[in-house]
């Protein structure tokens, strides 16, 4: 037999600015590196696939102790904070030219990777199919897992 | 050599209600596929496994960007918002008709899947055995890294 | 062909003191165990790799219903909230005769796991070689993908 292609199966159920970029950054170096790749967004991670929503994903400067810039709670709550470290963290992007999140995943759909949403969540969430960008396929967890059991590498973000 | 069946073995660190139920949606879904399925819970993910704690898990609005319903983390913060967030989240999976955490406790239960509590989370949280539910095993890390180490498919939550 | 080796592929994308636990934990297990380990420390997983920072990492109390002291977010988010939370599971930690996160740390180098720095998180968050400690390899997703891509248990925290 054949040995079977190495395959990348990640999970993403954060829909942070911060959690999709690393799932994107690991399923397109993973594509590049010839792995099948597939991401499957569940629960908050459906806002990842949501049309018009790629740029505009958040990070949270709350409940985060390890925030490179140390914002107090106190003052992280405050309206605007959540703004103000998700235009720090793109900007510290911009300036260590790494790629933006919707530029990543253009190139993951370039290179192949299969970009899944989760049914159940959508249902539970009420999120319709036209709320969703283009090429993305509709499957359970039985896809993910059916897809996940040969030869695959999982994350989990 | 007979190939080894596949295994899915599964990390739960978390004990808030989307997490738990990631987790258990995942470990049918696999236990239902023929896989031995074994979920671990250490840290607050031993929340799930108390007695009468399952049903009564709750999702915080607080810190995540990405809820569907944008709540203000300076309003998230207020008493009484944990628990508003929580019946939301559960009227929708009540709509969608999705089973309840508990009851997809029980079918893990009864498809065979392993419930392994961890011995030092519960030493360092103080928990007793008998604060947790009936047929659950006690074990360590090692446990679960000699059932991940057969061909399994490895997930964390 | 002889089997190769088992090896175990942490990703650590988190920089608080439960978070970092549960990766030593973990890799010191399968070190043990005789698997051959690394970890790989993304975003805020990179200020566990910095110098003097491994015993001063923190908990945050706020946006974790299921943590075993329930505090209502409302207090939780006051200033020194994160240092109480902290030092109370520190006491837990101690009085249970659970390592600290130093040596646990350095029972893992000790074990030859390999802890890898991630360079692009690295460039986005300013931070340089001189700011971690000894030891540290520095790689990007592909150095991480391909020690994963051989015979491993993968996990994601």
């Amino acid at each position: 037999m054949a040995e079977e292609k190495k395959r990348l199966a990640i999970i993403c159920i954060h829909g942070s600015l911060d959690v999709a970029f690393a799932a994107f950054v690991l399923a397109t170096a993973g594509a590049a590196m010839e792995m099948e790749t597939a991401v499957y967004f569940a629960f908050y991670g459906l806002e990842v696939l949501k049309k018009g929503k790629i740029d505009k994903l958040k990070v949270s400067p709350l409940a985060n102790p390890a925030m490179p810039v140390k914002i107090p709670n106190i003052v992280a709550m405050l309206p605007g904070m959540t703004a103000a470290a998700t235009s720090m963290m793109k900007s510290w992007m911009k300036k260590a030219k790494v790629a933006s999140l919707g530029e990543l995943m253009e190139m993951a759909k370039e290179l192949g990777v299969r970009l899944i949403a989760c049914q159940m969540s959508m249902d539970v969430m009420g999120i319709k199919k036209e709320e969703l960008i283009e090429g993305v396929e509709i499957g359970g967890a039985a896809t993910f897992l059916e897809f996940a059991s040969h030869n695959a590498i999982t994350l989990t973000f």
